[in-house]
């Protein structure tokens, strides 16, 4: 199949087409490269979608928000993609294909498109196939594109960076720390969920709700003048969901208003190609092979105080050609 | 004067040598790199230091604070250092000269060397030269190095980045955002202190201290198992100052004990030699007079959607030589 083939498949609505376009997107072969620039190229770049950023540590119960959420959506006319990354099983193994399987109404629509995003492990690897993936999925007529991340690692910062919305899910007993709940997942946060907020956790879920309002209340607006929402939801007994959408769809409607919804747009564009240089120079630098063995070099005179860092990073900057 | 008789004169514990190695560091011409190379390499590394970063917003109190905090630590037997990071005053104008004028008690001590840090505007620019004047003034017999900043832009990480422990200092009256505290500096404090809990504002900062306690204790620790210590003082009244330090001791104590104190200060030369490498391949692949207008273009078409941001990066990579 050609590339030109494969970028009207995508636009015609194939699944086949679409998949067949992300595992091109995640090759690490560099005559792939070539490809996937030939197909991101020839697709229709959208503007009327929304993406959304969904957060929060295993067992808080992402998978059944989101079959929720998808359902709902669906209903509504819309068309779905779900985007799972998990940091901490590099195959697509692991927790994603658990979370697949829970989603088991919501795959079976064909207004629906779920896909695992396995991570190379590297902090490009999530940041540059899943923006490629994006594209795709928004060229394929998926006008929401629902990006599930676990709180591990750099990769909520990453996924931050590359959506219009960062919801952030936590679970009720917000005193108790233990959740792991890394601190400056604030700062992202454009909407907070608190989950499971039924049974016995209802009272929970409320103090916790409470509290996190005081800790936002502390802090600076991520945008000036628009507040952080916080609610809590029970996606098991399917209280709240619609909620969540509907604020998502305030804070869409704030920013668009604001014309900040282009402005952010425009930057994570902006910020995809310089990320995308600045990776691959940067992997360039350190992954050379004789480089690796002078580096690891380099570290230990360090550490015994036979060289000082800043004589280290001279000597390599001279031993190394850029232009 | 040579390099030699520089560094010489810097551990004789001269004031002049140690300004004039300071200069140096903070040049930009390329030439006096070399010199403040060989400067380094002959300098002791001393282990037995304490590097404090304090964080704040401008009107906090930092200068009265560190003031006090420092004519204490030299009753005590230290000698200290202060340099003051303000990335909003490039030039050594502006709000840090009134620091200075404001810390006369301190700056008339023989045991006290207060030194602005003028930032070059760029990120690069106060991490590499803060962390070689660090250096210089420690091997100046200076054992508390106190580094101010600012709670703007992201020096606040950068001085995380290069010290043992990390103070953020909050006015009362916690729950008002205006105070415009980041976010993310809850993820990088390891003691707050809430200044100016004097006459009226008493109480306001107890309820500061109980909001931020909750705070906190609903976020993981920076380090497991060591909670981040709170405290209410008043600078002006000199109460609670004493407490500070007592904090800060306890804090280093632990993280001596648990082996985190050396690891994190190896981790530190690493991150420095690596930082040194990376911020000067960056800044030559962005700098390049003729690349600027390049990538100015290529923004452009980004944004008008003449080319994908993958096409421009690929075009970009293709085009320059690493090695």
């Amino acid at each position: 199949m050609t590339v030109e083939q494969l970028a009207s498949g995508i636009q015609q609505g194939s699944r086949r087409c679409l998949s067949k376009g992300i595992t091109l997107v995640e090759s690490s072969r560099k005559e792939d490269q070539e490809k996937v620039n030939g197909l991101i190229s020839l697709l229709p770049q959208k503007k009327d979608t929304l993406r959304v950023g969904i957060s929060g540590v295993p067992g808080v119960g992402k998978s059944t928000f989101i079959e929720r959420l998808g359902n709902y959506l669906i209903e509504e006319g819309h068309r779905v993609a779900v985007l799972a990354i998990d940091p901490s099983s590099p195959t697509s193994g692991g927790s994603i294909l658990g979370d697949k399987t829970r989603m088991e109404t919501l795959s079976a629509k064909e207004e629906a498109f779920i896909r695992p995003s396995p991570t190379s492990g590297t902090l490009g690897g999530v940041a540059k196939r899943t923006r490629e993936t994006i594209r795709l999925c928004e060229a394929a007529n998926y006008d929401i594109i629902l990006i599930e991340t676990v709180g591990v690692g750099q990769s909520e910062y990453e996924v931050a960076s590359m959506v219009d919305c960062f919801l952030v899910m936590m679970l009720p007993g917000g005193g108790d720390s233990l959740q792991g709940i890394k601190r400056g997942i604030l700062e992202i946060t454009d909407i907070l969920v608190i989950n499971k907020a039924d049974g016995d956790q209802k009272k929970l879920a409320e103090i916790a709700k409470s509290e996190y309002g005081h800790a936002f209340h502390m802090l600076a607006s991520k945008y000036k003048g628009i507040k952080t929402s916080i609610l809590s939801i029970s996606a098991l007994e399917d209280l709240g969901v619609i909620e969540v959408w509907n604020s998502i769809k305030r804070f869409r409607d704030v920013l668009v208003n604001q014309h900040l919804f282009e402005l952010n747009r425009n930057k994570q564009e902006i910020q995809w190609f310089k990320r995308l240089v600045e990776e691959e120079v940067l992997q360039t630098i350190w992954s050379d092979k004789d480089k690796k063995i002078k580096v690891h070099d380099i570290h230990e005179k360090i550490l015994n105080g036979a060289i000082t860092p800043y004589e280290a990073a001279l000597r390599l900057l001279s031993s190394m050609k850029l232009k």
